[in-house]
């Protein structure tokens, strides 16, 4: 997936402001299912993020086109994780893991169940 | 109500990214409902902006304190008008008219009835 | 231009927060620059929004696919003005008018000159 | 330092977005300059995120109030690590672990030098 930075993802630093890189993961990860013609909401609830580690590698600047790579690294029975990591023309400037809870839409924990299987097509490649 | 931008708010221009001051104006309008101990997530519905006019006078840069004045223009039987007003040290920088109608959970129109009561209460001082 | 709406442009309210799809429209007049190899960032100065007023037509949802459409509809000695669209699926949902002044590196109001034929290749179509 | 949930923090998941906890705990950063008449951009250069590590513990919701609580945890010649927690009514529901690198105007680590002494009044509390 290819991101293209916008000043909105810019601050008064002259690079991009250092949560925004995370918001890039997630978009990544959401456009995992769009593309599948699904939705990250889904009916019986969501994902929520429960921990990241996230490295700062080299900023990225306005104009900058990035590339994001997704990978499974974990899965639990209410839970996953992945590894991402963000590129610009190959050269990685940031990577982030963070474990994502499945949740009901009161927020409670909740088994993956067959759901894994989906999440495993969606991030395992 | 006041505001202090921070690096978030900023882009890499220097200055405070042009639609984050209309945003500074719908914290400016929940804040009237929090103060009151209320929300503007009401029971039967809540506020959408339907249209907008904004004037930027001059920019904002990071760790300025804004000051956020609202008056009320307009009541309609399903809408109403403010005027929204951000000051620096007495210096006008930014100002937005803005209509927001009433519309329900799925989204649809309604009469704000005994709700006029409130929002005059809210914003007409 | 297309845009997809990802959870961080959403809000509470189920649908895009009301300034993202003025941050859309931003995204499209730089997109205009970086697709030609250029960027919105000149090395005599850059553009900031002088007035805008907008009108939402209908909202849009998490995993919406937006198009948007710039025409520029006047060309001043110091700025120009654009109309700025949002289309789903062939229905307009946004409407956007801007003016945008050309301004130094210290904010200063400055002539686009010789700018002026590429704001209308940029623009004009 | 307090916080108001505002909308544009929360997403269609009725919560706040998770890297704004993360955005919360860079106003109280800076914040902590401002309050000292000082900005965390200095002439000499400003500070960036190295790497963080973030736990989610409870949702925020529209209209909460949050307090951030900041403490230097390390102290290194380029880079100093600060833990920040935020609390909503004395409950935690986040915390964060943040390496923030001193940097020049270029972007290349610098010493902190004399800014030590500052840094340590600014969070060592």
């Amino acid at each position: 997936m290819q991101i293209r930075v916008y000043y909105e993802d810019t601050d008064t630093g002259g690079i991009v402001y250092h949560s925004n890189y995370i918001n890039y993961c997630e978009r990544a990860r959401s456009e995992a299912f769009f593309l599948r013609g699904l939705s990250p909401e889904l009916e019986t609830g969501g994902f929520v993020a429960k921990k990241l580690e996230a490295n700062f590698i080299k900023p990225a600047k306005l104009g900058d086109i990035l590339e994001i790579k997704n990978r499974l690294i974990q899965m639990k029975s209410a839970s996953f994780s992945l590894k991402q990591e963000i590129f610009r023309e190959d050269i990685k400037i940031f990577e982030l893991s963070i474990t994502l809870a499945y949740v009901n839409h009161k927020g409670r924990p909740q088994k993956l169940g067959e759901l894994s299987t989906l999440v495993k097509s969606l991030f395992d490649d």
